[in-house]
């Protein structure tokens, strides 16, 4: 059975779950349109993932997906690496009249757990994602109990083995060009991590089944080429970024709206994991990749107050600006209209 | 004027020059497959480099490519830095019985000079390309005053944009999936860096002049997806590696046909520049990356002897293993069996 049938598609386009950025909304306008429309759930807070799961639910007859981050359970705070954490980051805090003392220890990201998977069995989403790895068995066997098709990231071809035999229908191959947080979880070497145009034939000719194409797909080209290198259907984030329908921040869509579009980095100063965003001041002063940042997802926790003075100020100095390496066709265009691009790309190709 | 007629080409097909793993035989076995031959002029003593050309000039009718390094002139060795350098290397160099003290300085990498355009006006290549950017004004106009077509590689938008610029007749991307070394040369950020989904259709769009895709693409389907991202032509490397015509050596042949081909990185210690290769002993412990290794092209003078003495225990610890980010395909077939499956694959995107 083709993945289009297995999955209930229409169309072999996905919008890619993108915590922070987009709700209900923009997922139900790609279901309206024949996609898979996706809703992230990795910072929830449960009663709003309810009420975002009843809207899908309740908005479309087509198949929709709700993606959780399947990654272990987060660490305790390390007092001794947050206090010099706080430390590094002093100077901004005083610039922005912050005292550090006074900073909450942030909300976490809690991994899939039962609370989730119970929300899985009410509310029978036709497609579950996963980033980071998939849940612990009995978790993915309550999943797979629900007839959910499930689909989960991988960032190597060791993954992308890993992940089909331990359940996943699809795996989605994440090529070093994709926006936001990359989903390696064995191991940590980002020298591992590879392109798109060469990663995702090696994962298609790795596994049996069906593997979907991320990162820098992004328009109509971007899919063909994906289908030509064995893509059943292509993930796309970035290019969603600027639709009406999502919520990205008014400052990040300014961004995007910008040549700074043409540098991308990975970065763990927001999260403690390495995510792929616009480059900017405190990715320029600290890292990208700082191995001092608290683990994932603690270091979110010291950045927010900062973040939130500058932003008032109008700037993104402190603002993750989640992005792909390819955003420069990225528009303010209806998400039907990113969608059906995409969809007629990958049937040219 | 197409691509292809510009530069005089049957097959839509570059071999792509890689210094130290090839001469005139691989080249001259493209060009009678009708793909682009290249001959790598980088590392090659100018008797040497001038033999290679009249082979090539005798061998063949159709058009043929000499690539020549146009990066600045190599800095004056750094004392400090070598013996810090050696100093840190100092625990192998006692493992192999080497001293440190009788190393040779190494030959060193020459920029494009009077000497070689003098070889171009009276070898008169079809096609020179370069990589590191393009030579002095005055010695870029000897080259192109004799006819030929003139190429070099970007990996960046702003490179591709610079090389059209500066006289470019076409612009190879670069992607950050090939093997060997990055051509950057505005700069030395390697974040800017772009996986070839990313970077190729942002250079299409960028510049005027037809554009060449290369990096992770080393078959039918990679051929198919560049043409798809708007390519004129693809390059490829280590799809050659493996060819009876190549000169790739017994250990580095053998390490290709392993899983190691599955991780490859960056690295600066075996020449000064980043340049990608599958991840050895020397690059797992002392870098990939290490802002100690001497300058390009001084780095190599440390190295050279520890390599020579591993490889003759049958060791690649020690040895550059250029190779791109997907190597899975890569066979020992004739070149122009490579040749003709990329032609097929471009045929068909």
């Amino acid at each position: 059975m083709s993945f289009l049938a297995e999955a209930g598609l229409l169309l072999p386009v996905i919008q890619a779950p993108m915590a922070g950025v987009q709700g209900s909304a923009l997922a139900l306008a790609v279901c309206a349109a024949g996609g898979l429309g996706s809703l992230p759930a990795a910072m929830l807070p449960m009663g709003e993932l309810r009420r975002e799961l009843a809207a899908l639910r309740a908005g479309t007859d087509r198949p929709w997906n709700v993606n959780f981050f399947a990654h272990t359970p987060p660490p305790l705070p390390d007092p001794a690496r947050e206090t010099a954490w706080r430390q590094r980051l002093a100077p901004y805090y005083r610039e922005f009249g912050i005292d550090p003392e006074a900073i909450p220890a942030g909300p976490g990201r809690l991994p899939f757990n039962d609370e989730a998977a119970a929300l899985v069995e009410e509310f029978r989403p036709p497609v579950v994602s996963f980033h980071f790895g998939l849940p612990a068995e009995h978790l993915l066997a309550r999943v797979k109990a629900t007839g959910a098709f499930v689909m989960s990231s991988a960032t190597t071809v060791a993954e992308a083995r890993w992940l089909a035999a331990h359940g996943a229908d699809a795996v989605i191959a994440q090529g070093l060009e994709a926006g936001g947080h990359r989903g390696i979880f064995l191991g940590d070497d980002l020298t591992t991590q590879v392109g798109t145009i060469a990663l995702l034939p090696q994962i298609v000719t790795a596994v049996a089944c069906p593997v979907v194409a991320t990162g820098g797909i992004a328009d109509a080209a971007g899919a063909a080429a994906a289908r030509a290198l064995g893509a059943a259907a292509v993930q796309a984030g970035t290019a969603y970024l600027l639709c009406p329908e999502a919520t990205t921040g008014a400052l990040h869509r300014a961004a995007l709206q910008t040549d700074a579009v043409a540098h991308t980095a990975l970065t763990n100063l927001f999260s403690g994991r390495p995510a792929r965003g616009i480059v900017n001041r405190l990715m320029r002063e600290q890292g990208p990749l700082n191995p001092a940042a608290p683990a994932f997802p603690l270091a979110a926790a010291a950045v927010a107050p900062l973040r939130a003075a500058a932003e008032k100020q109008g700037r993104t100095d402190f603002t993750p600006l989640w992005c792909g390496q390819n955003a420069v066709s990225c528009r303010p265009v209806p998400a039907a209209e990113v969608t059906r691009e995409l969809a007629r790309g990958f049937a040219a190709g």
